[in-house]
């Protein structure tokens, strides 16, 4: 998709750039990224690397991509719950969550977002889910303000409301991203933030990031997204992951969804009336390995304790019946893959990881590019 | 002010920048914008945006503005309390501040304290101080080293001095920003570091970073300092914001400064004391609303419940008895402000926040500009 | 050692850079620097001021140093026990640290390591540990992810693997380290992840950049390691410190160790053993001021409280017993010093630090050039 264009020779020519030293390209090649994604123009560049005066020069290829739509604002301004997004809005995140697994394996520090500064308002610690945010903002090269006592912040001792913290917080930064412990917190956020807010979990309410890069890792692990069949194991009933995952894959066509779960923490009807409505097929198997022979993805999930409370009896029996192990694996079609949403105990065995088809920490990963985008588009656009 | 030099014409005709893209100039901008903050000639520049083979291009026009007092260093080395401020420093630091306020609004990415490093040092934490002073470091291209728990540090099961912390993080840094519950450890802090210090807090002492925003937003919001009326409002007896407002606005003529507040929270002699040998003009008052119609300034301030003890009564009557309400908008001047340092309970009530006049999140967004400027008087001087 | 080379003068002509503001060299010089640490050439440059139309213009002096072996790939994939360190890794790792002390005081803002992401992740609070890590990887132009809690992150509750959280975090950044609690947690963590791992200390294990900057300090004031006379004080059965150093002299020749404790907390027989069997000399005393008349450094400890249970008494009697005060620093010799790992106590008096053989503090920051050295090392090679 990528051509040569008059204004990289025009480059070349005038300014016998050819003999610049490699780091002035890779200068003006950073230059030229940032300017190409603030006004929408996509330029990559190639380096044809040559020995001079004992130092490596090279010279530079510009490449202009043409953007999606150039110029166009991302359609969301803040980034909820996962009904904001349909199939359209999904393409256009994975398309540049792509651009984004390039620049995050080929260069070292790039630049879009420099001199955006994200404000990490985190009411209860989620270190991993922290740093997947605070990590795609620097790859991108913006800075971090982060806190992870934020409760402290608008102490509840003190009173402050959390609009009212809202609106010091969007003074010190681009854009905010918020983990909360109430439901409904990060909406009221947005509604008060003059900037974007990201949805980094708000109690039993939304996720929205972890559902986007479910589906984006099954896009990208099995090629496609219509006519895919999913099994959804373990605990049905709370994780709010497989749920969300279910109402996103209903976007698609032909999609079949099987629920292998334990009896206590079934899929609730509200999803499968949802399904229904939708036309998504979908059936609840207590055979595993069957379903797992049939199935492109195999999620899995950790069955919570705190779910059962005294009921430790009932957890036990809960947590050791779906196990996804070799004998699992082995039924399993040569690309299908085993998904999850981390961290894990036993319910995959760790001879799994291994087998290629073993995708949860590529998924994990995609957090990453996800993450990217979605900065990249609420801050920039495309 | 700004006028065009020899320099700039040098650059565009000798060089035909013209056909440059416009990163390029970005970039020279920023270089420029280094070199005239740390060799004292301030630059600005313009840009003249055209097309050129379907890329954005731009001219550079480059302005030379004349700096305040060219290569001068800052007064203070250290900023530990608000008796450092003559009118003359107050008036140096805010027109540094309006500078700030250009920064941040236009130039994402400004690069002035770029490799400067600033250690965060809080021995409790205070989020919103924390993230005000981390917004402006990283605003201005600076970095941060973050620690909330400090305490820690320099456990007090270790024994460390606060003398042998402060050698040891000098070290590692270019700033020490310190936050302390010990009147005085800013003071002990600055006689130790070899670096600038600013006292962030130190527990019931001084806090003058926030009574350096409080006197900069009544100049931005009234627009002068001299001739004022202030209302000073609610906890006059504990707040050490509002002692230190007064202290520095006896620093201006005429100012007239009125105190409302509940009997058992009263401004106390010595700030009453002071005033009266300044010749500065104060009245205690019970009638919010007969002074709120000649203010300029109704500052209100949280009543602090952890100062009542046991006697909760005598809070909830306190707390209730002057309340800053659309009544009390009604009749303040059309060009008078609502003012507050946050966080509010309910002390303002909420429909006041749509009203222009309610200036208070003004306020806090003058706090990254002050400080702001401060780091880069204490780093680089003008 | 440095030489003009004909690539400087080929720039220098060909461009007539000499007529370029200073900024643009600075910048230029930024660029050769990244370039000549990833592409093995080591580039430094002067800069020759005069003045042009008003602004400070410079010409650039571009120098190449030969890299100790060009292209070379430091030889350690991760720092995790001092057992790994021989005299050449050591000698390397401290002329890079040499370098380091150059580019921490000159140049404001490196870049070497721009574009890498250093995650630190502590299982226990480390503050002054964790700020020099930092410190360093920000002097260098990189960037840091940073938690405190990380056992949160891999909660015992939710009972993540170390191994899966570090293939998590590795997924994240580009360097991990890490605190642990658990002795041998390090080399857990270096054989699952793919990107080098640093220990900055695992339990009662190892604390490798400590006995590293150790080491370096030594080098550094006495000005050889070989033949030096070294007093090790305080508490040496538990010190992890003082072991790892007296392992790490015994890779020198000539090397005299005097150990000096409280009967309580004598130095252990292995490291007695393992000197011996290195032919490495060393008696036990408790003489302090006769040792500190003979030595070239007096490596003091702290005695730690928590090691003596209930036994206050033994604990307040062992803590007295050998004060470096100034009555220990009029017998120490001219060219000698006083060591401490810090934080200290009162088993170095604070009338000391005036003296200029008080090295404690030089010591502390030399930590900052060892991590600096460390962490270019495995992330750029030579």
């Amino acid at each position: 998709m990528a051509t040569s264009t008059p204004f990289s020779s025009y480059f070349l020519q005038e300014r016998s750039f050819c003999r610049e030293p490699i780091s002035y390209f890779r200068e003006l090649a950073l230059n030229f990224s940032t300017l190409s994604t603030r006004n929408p123009i996509n330029l990559s560049f190639e380096r044809r690397v040559f020995k001079r005066s004992g130092v490596r020069c090279c010279a530079l290829e510009i490449k202009k991509t043409p953007a999606i739509s150039t110029g166009k604002m991302f359609q969301l301004d803040d980034v909820i719950e996962a009904q904001q997004f349909d199939r359209e809005i999904l393409g256009n995140i994975f398309e540049v969550a792509r651009e984004m697994e390039v620049i995050e394996k080929n260069s070292h520090g790039s630049q879009i977002l420099k001199g955006y500064l994200m404000a990490t308002l985190f009411y209860e610690p989620s270190t991993r889910t922290r740093l997947s945010f605070e990590s795609a903002m620097k790859r991108l090269g913006g800075e971090v303000l982060t806190t992870e006592n934020a409760r402290e912040f608008s102490s509840a001792a003190k009173g402050e409301t959390l609009e009212d913290t809202i609106r010091t917080v969007e003074g010190y930064s681009d854009i905010i991203v918020m983990r909360h412990f109430e439901s409904g917190a990060a909406r009221r956020a947005a509604a008060t933030a003059g900037i974007p807010v990201i949805n980094a979990g708000d109690g039993p309410g939304q996720h929205p990031t972890q559902a986007l890069l479910d589906v984006y890792t099954i896009d990208r692990e099995i090629g496609k997204l219509d006519g895919i069949k999913v099994a959804l194991v373990g605990d049905l009933a709370n994780g709010r992951t497989v749920r969300s995952l279910a109402y996103l894959l209903a976007k698609y066509q032909d999609v079949k969804i099987f629920f292998v779960s334990p009896d206590v923490v079934k899929m609730k009807d509200d999803i499968k009336h949802y399904l229904t409505s939708k036309g998504v097929e979908w059936e609840e198997s207590d055979d595993l390995m069957e379903v797992a022979s049939k199935c492109d993805v195999v999620y899995q999930t950790r069955i919570q304790r705190e779910r059962f409370g005294e009921r430790i009896d009932l957890y036990e029996e809960a947590r050791g019946k779906y196990i996804v192990d070799c004998g699992v694996l082995n039924v399993m079609q040569k690309r299908a893959v085993v998904m999850h949403p981390l961290p894990r105990l036993d319910e995959i065995t760790v001879d799994v990881d291994a087998d290629h088809r073993a995708a949860y920490f590529r998924q994990a990963k995609n957090g990453l590019f996800i993450r990217m985008a979605l900065l990249k588009l609420l801050l920039i656009g495309w």
